[in-house]
Parts: structure tokens; C-alpha cells; sequence
């Protein structure tokens, strides 16, 4: 057993034995978090109304977002993101950057050794730009002749060092769960975190993502208690991938998780809108923190 | 989306908007289960001291059983079954059945046809001892040459079906994640409460064992979450697999999980035994209540 994995449990253990305060439901006992939990919201730039990056920022700041998501490509333009962020008083979230093609798990292990020159140099300007982290899916269906098993063996194989470089330059790698249709090898948050767990290094962790989740998970509230110190992105998006509030889901199952693992980053949107945004979008966060409030 | 999933996710709704009463932890609402769990203990026989099947079960009783679990070869035994517990004042749990070869999704058709005759025959038996459900696992390593996401195609298109057999029989099966050592295709809870929630028949439920568990899950109270009205049946063995008590293997947070979903089903020991079995059985037992008493 890794040390790192020993330390998880000891810790896992301390919370069971009841170290931490705990409250009584019902004659049972659930640990308080660590941490007290924190609604931040942040978006992707797409769905948000504006000409200008910095347009679209100031509006964001104006409805009370806390962060914006960054795009794939932001090597190179740093500088500029560094400069829009300041002046607007935004922080940034994730790098929304993917799978590369699914290279760094591919069969072939030259192109695995292509890709990282890539992912590294991301890492670097997320890690400059004090991002929380660069999001990764391994391989989207069929990006990868291995078999899951084999993909999994690659990640535990060649992240740990992958993960080293991410500390050494301030940043992370953020697995993304997403769902079958899409990416069969990696779909529950369980098993994202895992990976995470064998991995055990901390410049590998994980994401989830609300959209995805409706269609995979059983439990929001259990998918991230498993995820646990391993989750530092939330994703938001309705059933149907528009604006949280748009249509029946509900977000209070899964608010009740983050709260209970004292989740303190960025819950993000990755959605679009039905409407007028400029309507939509405000309306979207109001709901937010109302099923924040209730969780 | 199929009826029953619409209805786990009004019920999941429901819970979520507060309708059960709920209890505060730092500003928190946690639903209350609509159950009370309770801990009922069972035990496969294999490491029960006593040379007949009426002794095993009189030393069970004796130390505070509340049922035994079934091996796989119960077909035509049934009334043996039948008549030792009723003697023993035992009831009977899960069969423990296994994967069959892995013949149910096999790449070949035939296959998976032949091997339906044998699972309905011990869906038949189980059903006439009123056990709790047939233990099932998809395939062990090696045993298909499927892909993961093909598989999970074969179960979602063939156990509705079975599933309502099961049903006609009294009985179920109940799925059982392993290790990915064992069964790369099936470690999860979370992984396997979706597909119980995809094939959507009350015949098709699952269960967890927290010897693999140790192995797979960063949180037990987070798979039982995910688990949740799915979950049947528990196996009960230390890390190491030997007795709860016998290494550091601590049960506090599972047991938690178990109390939030209201489990009302057996908790079995499938495990080998580290010293002299008459104590360190009874040893055990009192083990788990104290863990489940803390949680």
C-alpha cells in the first residue's frame, strides 16, 4: 500500500472514529467537514453575452460570478487572460482542454510521449495563470485500442511522474468523468477518484460534472463523497445541458455532498441557454444558490 | 427514460427537496432514510466450526446469527436448506452463486442461452427458500472477450427479461462488484447501482463486499450512498480477508452509509479466519456491533 493511500485511510479512519465533531441524525453520527463548504460559481465564456473578453467579464462580475473557465488554448496567451482577469476582479477555474485526441493513452506508446510535451506545456500556463487545474479525459470512445483495463494501467503507469511535473509548476491535472456515449473508459466519480487514489499524487485529481452525473450516477450526494479531497472542478449544465433551473434537475442532492466534503472551488457552467442569456443567465444563479441554501 | 428510473429520480427528488424530515449538521439538511437500518448478520457456512450443517447452524444461533448463507449447489437440496433452518431459527440469505464461466455474456449467443437455463434454475430454488437473492457476477478476467461497454450492452439488453423471471420466482439477483484484479468489469457500487437503474426490473438488484471495497472504493459511505434501495446483500471480511476486527479494517463508514439508505438486509462473513474459530467469531461479532453502534 502507497503511503499516500495510507494516509487517505488513516484519515478516512480519523473521520470515522468520530475525531472530527459530529452531529446526530437519527441516532447516527456523520462527520463535519474539515472545511466549511462555499457556493463559488464560475462559467465558460461561450454562453456569456459580450463582444469583448472584457465585456463579457465585467458582466459576469456584475451577476456575481466569482471565477470564468478557460479555454483550451491558452498557451501563448497568458498575458492577455492575466491582464482581463485583474482588471474585471474575476479569478480563473479550470482549462476546459480534453483529451488530446486520447494520445496519452493510446496503443502506441510514441504518440503517448508526443502528447505530454502538450499537457505539460498547458500545465505550465495553467500553473502561471493560478488556475485550479487542467481538465483531462483520457480517451473519448474510440480514441484508444486498449481495453479499459489497460487504459487504466497506462494512467497509473505514467501519471505519477505526469503529476510531479503539474506540483512543480503549480498546477494539476483534473480527471473529467464524462458518460458512455461519449467516454466509456471513465463515467462514475468513484472511479475517476480511484485512479486518483492509485495514482496518489496530488498533481492528479478530479472533476464532475452535472450533466454527465444525471445520466450515470445513481447519487449525486454519494459520487461526491467518493470523490472526496479529490474533487477541485464542479461542471454545471441541466438534464438536457442548458442552464441549471432550465428543466427538472435538481442540484440539492449534490450541493449536500460538496457541503459534506467542505468542497471550496469552482462550480462552473459548461451548458447553453435556452433564451435570452442576458435573462436566462442571472435567473440560473438565483436558483443556484437557492438550492445551495436548501442543501 | 424508463418509468422506474423517473420514479428513483422523483424519490431521489423528493429526498433532495426536504419532503422527509431531515436533521441539521453545520447549516446541512440530511434526509432522513424512510427506514431504519438494522443489522442483521449472517455468515457463509464454510468457516462455521461443526461437523453437520444442524451443528454449524445451532453454534450460529447460539452466537447471535440471524441467518446463514447458501452455497451455489442448492438446486435439488432445497428442502435440506428448508428443514435446518427451520430447526436452527436461522433464515436464509444470498446464494452464493458466482459468474457461471462468464457464459451469460459471453461472445457467443449459444453460450449465453445455455447458461440462462442454469440461472433460472437457481433463481427458482432461491426464490422457494426465501433467500434474499442469487449472488452474480458478469464475468471474472478472462472469461469474455467483450469489451466493458459491450458487456454492460449484453446485461442491459438480456436481464430485463430475467429479471422478470426472477420476480415470477420470489427471488432476484444481485450483481457483486469484485476487485480489478478479480473482475475488471465490475468494481464499482455507483458502477453497478447504474446499471441496476438501466435494466429497471426489481428482479435485477446488487449487493458489496468490503474486502473488495477496501480495494476499489475511496468511500464507503459514498458507494452505499450510490448503492443506495439497489443494495441487497453485504459481504463482510477484513483487508485482508479474514475476520472485521482481525486487521485495521474499519467499518464505521460503511456502516454509516448502510444507516443513511436504511439497509434492513443481511451483513454476511465471507472470509477465512485468523486463530481459533470459536473465539474469534463471537470475538467479531461483538466487533461489528460496537462499529455499528459508533456510526
Amino acid at each position: 500500500m502507497s503511503m499516500q493511500r495510507r494516509e487517505f485511510l488513516l484519515s478516512s479512519t480519523a473521520m470515522a472514529a468520530g475525531l472530527a465533531a459530529t452531529s446526530d441524525i437519527q441516532g447516527q453520527t456523520i462527520p463535519k467537514p474539515k472545511r466549511q463548504a462555499a457556493l463559488k460559481l464560475s462559467s465558460q465564456l461561450r454562453v456569456i453575452p459580450g463582444k469583448s473578453l472584457d465585456k463579457k467579464l465585467a458582466t459576469m462580475k456584475e451577476w456575481g460570478f466569482d471565477a470564468f473557465e478557460l479555454p483550451r488554448n491558452i498557451v501563448g496567451q497568458e498575458k492577455m487572460y492575466e491582464e482581463a482577469a485583474a482588471k474585471s476582479g474575476l479569478a480563473m477555474s479550470a482549462v476546459c482542454w480534453g483529451s488530446h485526441d486520447g494520445a496519452l493513452v493510446s496503443e502506441d506508446p510514441t504518440r503517448r510521449k508526443e502528447c505530454m510535451a502538450a499537457i505539460k506545456e498547458v500545465l505550465a500556463s495553467a500553473g502561471q495563470l493560478k488556475s485550479t487545474g487542467v481538465i483531462y479525459v483520457p480517451a473519448f470512445n474510440g480514441q484508444t485500442k486498449l481495453r479499459n483495463i489497460e487504459i487504466r494501467k497506462v494512467l497509473t503507469d505514467t501519471f505519477p511522474a505526469l503529476g510531479e511535473y503539474a506540483v512543480s509548476v503549480g498546477s494539476r491535472i483534473l480527471f473529467e468523468p464524462l458518460n458512455r456515449k461519449e467516454a466509456f473508459f471513465l463515467r462514475i466519480l468513484a472511479d475517476a477518484a480511484s485512479i486518483c487514489r492509485d495514482i496518489a499524487s496530488p498533481g492528479v485529481q478530479m472533476m464532475g460534472d452535472f450533466y454527465h452525473m444525471a445520466i450515470e450516477e445513481t447519487s449525486d450526494m454519494g459520487a461526491f463523497i467518493s470523490a472526496g479531497a479529490y474533487l477541485h472542478h464542479v461542471h454545471l449544465a441541466s438534464r438536457i445541458r442548458v442552464l441549471p433551473g432550465q428543466d427538472d434537475r435538481q442540484f440539492v442532492d449534490g450541493f449536500r455532498g460538496l457541503k459534506l466534503i467542505g468542497f471550496q472551488e469552482y462550480c462552473s457552467f459548461e451548458c447553453g441557454v435556452k433564451g435570452d442569456r442576458s435573462v436566462e443567465i442571472p435567473k440560473s444563479l438565483a436558483f443556484l444558490r437557492r438550492q445551495w441554501a436548501e442543501a
